[in-house]
């Protein structure tokens, strides 16, 4: 049986082991804090004292962490993954971290003969519970096949995006289109409803046109004209992807002005106490701003029209 | 049987007004240049030689014009439509203007007893040719369905927005959410292609996720992947469009810092000889500063990976 | 004696009319407002009944209104400037509109043998009592000085800026630059104090280096460090201005995203009620949102270091 | 006699070691460049074979590299600086930096009880072999007056900012304050010319008002209007330092969107060729959009006029 070591218990870490230990596999854990290994280990997980110890002898090591930095720390130290695992074990990187760091660390990997595939994950920690995101692997397509299964435990639908690094990049990509979309639609709909237009009618003809998108029902028609901004993908999510987007491009000479401000932007929201809302919120500062919200099913609080 | 003024004979005006004459309507023609004039007369129009004079006796007057300039010495003039205009008949303005001059003009109308809706519509002068235009339609319920039928020669969906000038913000909104999500787009699209991934598998993913959008497929898979750009819908529409917007936004205080950039941005568009193709075209902007193309079926020029 | 009349007695016009009355010259004087019209009065102007009324016999004719709009009514109509004046009398435009609507109403003045320059003022209403305005004129250079005695009584700076209408351009782009390098410094200098640093040695080094700019001591030290913001330059002109410039750019079709940024911040800010304070107060949204406030001579709300 | 040790001989390093070694310190140097190691060695300098080596029996050492990462390379690994220098010497960190790298390495040279100051230096090479830089000083006061005369052989300038990393943040803030002002003066100046507005009257009235910066005369009448970019500061330099900056803003959550747009238009800059010339050279971009340019004593290319 297949011996697999997850490192990194966060709001998605945890749910997403999870669903791995569920499926039957020996797991090992690992985090820097004790109460999700405790719940882990309550079900049937081993505890490991270290990234190194929770490596050791495993087939598969999967990481599951904030930033590069803590990657960087839990695979390359001393008491690190890498220096637990031996040849032609494998990594799997699912954090959302920079595709520079990634191929950093894979180039690390192979020159001990570990293999690595990257597969940041989309989608919120509701879907993480539910065995439902959407994972983006980076890598080999014949590693990508061999742990298939064990990676269809955690998502259900999975994308080959290239080799290593790329499920990354294509993540970054998605968001930074994502996040850019939200601030476009929102300054437009609220420009549009203090102009007296219906923010239902709005919605309803964009369907139809080249401005048709996926959030105008599903965020905006489903939760923004309610009001309602429980996460979804919280803002300061949003943010953290959007800087990493922002990066990427510093890195590789790519001038991206509108990203660039749309990062800006949301950095305003999560400053101003939106961070742990779900991104559409961003919509109520536009609405705060421009003295009029664009909501549906109640009064509008005002509603100015043109000239 | 309905008496019909068309004024305004330009590249949209001249298929729609082909499309009401043949549907059997009595057309009576304007335009400052002769040849539209005297095309339609060739096929049975009557011209006119002022707007006055074409308004003289018909039931409703359209105008289809380039600004709110050309609108208003039309309609207001001395020798303007609602100088010939009866009491009782409809002015028709379909032309994409301000909201708030679509409104004074209205007023203006109906202190005449004149009858106004406003009708800009959507889509390319192809989309004009063949009566399948997106009509967006502002004024009283009863008078959209009293000229559905002669609305429904040039288009194929309609859309009531609401009161007169909400059909101009209906559309002016909706051409920002277009031309802000094609910038965001290609600035990601062109961003991803540099870090190494395939430009079909970002429209592949993002096809799935929030990201989702009309203009993945339509735009960029069926003509920026190929560098087809014919228009479509030209760049220096969407510019005259997305100041329009902005400008409506500076009328009613409602900042929109995205959408002020992203009109720039197709102003530096205009400016590098894009004006007359496709708005899609905004991505060989974005390719030639990065130094990579977004290709498909054909090699890439230049292509680099993260770190 | 030369006879004067001074159409607009608001904020900026209603001084700068008492200092030509003051002067000596004969003066009559018209607003819609009666109020500002009787306090001239009483100190021994001429009321009139409207611009044309007032035009009728002058040598001279003064606006000073609010938008172009104002100006095209009260020149330009039947009871307006343009029917009152005689062949060789001159017109001063010294409101603050669109340089092609300076040069359209020229146009109009000159084929009834009007002359006319245009005369914009910098600085504050306590300049414009105290005589001590910045005045930017356009027209002929002769012109200018067979009037400049009469401008003198409201400036005491003029500069001869070229053609009819290079005083509005030559102003605009003045308030362009000064709008964008406040937002630019406000931005930095919250950074940098957030950052740790000291605002007041900021403004020590930047003096001394390409940073280096007019606001540094007269608007930061001076008055923001302190959290004063008593107009000076109110937010809402800066606003007007900014939207003239940026409106100045689309005609002309020049790109500027940074100013076209900057005139949506500023819209933020009248919009969060910074309209009628000094524009310096634009930085207090920057603070706002940084958690951090660059003040010296006091306790500062919160100070975070890097890293 | 103090001796000294210098890391980092590139275009600004060499010639800061040569002044160092002209004021006869005893000086050892290091590169990984053979070269300019060589030249320095003819001069009278010892060559070292590690940054540890150079470090060895040194009182002070400079370091002078280009990012973070050569820095913490040069002082932080097994043969690096800090493994070299015995307590109670110096680290003088001269590298412009992220302020949050800085303050981690002097934490670590602390711990050691290596004293450390950051001292980043301000304009071009030709002022670093003249020794007129301008230097900015991390770190304590009594440690800048020890050394005080090492600076004063590099610079003729010496701010005393704060404490460590308060330099590097002084610097920061600095260039953005001096990138923004360049472009929003390039965007206005040459919207102005195009408005048909001479740039020197430009210049000559934005310099009495809140408009007035060290740029107008220094770069823009000097230099962009000569259309001559020699550098000066580099434009691949400005977007350096504007990355940091902007760096330093994400670190710290503070929204810098002017400051942001302003990177990615000097990335724009660099990936148009311009990363070698002037960074004022940023200026014939807007020129090339605009379809004029902002020249003096010479013909313009196209001047139109607004209206």
């Amino acid at each position: 049986m297949t011996r697999i070591a997850f490192i990194g218990l966060g709001t998605m870490g945890l749910p997403m082991a999870h669903n791995v230990l569920r499926a039957g596999y020996d797991l090992t854990v690992y985090d820097i804090m004790p109460d999700p290994v405790e719940r882990l280990a309550a079900d049937g997980a081993r505890a490991a004292g270290s990234p190194r110890e929770a490596a050791e002898g495993c087939d598969v090591v999967i990481t599951m962490l904030p930033t590069s930095r803590e990657v960087e720390a839990a695979v390359l130290e001393e008491d690190g993954v890498y220096a637990g695992l031996a040849p032609g074990s494998v990594h799997i990187e699912m954090s959302t971290i920079e595709p520079s760091a990634t191929r950093r660390f894979a180039a690390s990997a192979e020159q001990r003969g570990i293999r690595v595939m990257d597969a940041p994950v989309g989608k919120s920690s509701a879907a993480a519970a539910a065995g439902d995101l959407t994972i983006m692997v980076g890598g080999p397509a014949e590693l990508l096949e061999e742990h298939r299964a064990l990676l269809s435990t955690m998502g259900s639908t999975i994308h080959h995006c290239g080799e290593v690094g790329a499920g990354e990049v294509v993540k970054l990509v998605n968001n930074l289109v994502t996040g850019g979309i939200c601030v476009v639609v929102a300054e437009a709909i609220v420009l549009g409803t203090k102009a007296g237009a219906d923010p239902n009618i709005l919605v309803d003809v964009m369907g139809g046109t080249l401005a048709g998108n996926a959030q105008l029902e599903s965020l905006f028609r489903a939760s923004v004209f309610k009001g309602a901004f429980e996460p979804g993908f919280k803002t300061r999510l949003m943010l953290k992807d959007a800087r990493l987007g922002v990066g990427m491009a510093d890195e590789l000479n790519v001038p991206v002005p509108v990203c660039a401000l749309v990062k800006e932007l949301y950095g305003t929201a999560v400053q101003r106490g939106l961070g742990d809302r779900d991104f559409g919120s961003y919509t109520t500062l536009v609405e705060e701003v421009a003295g009029v919200q664009a909501r549906v099913g109640e009064a509008r609080s005002q509603t100015a029209t043109v000239g």
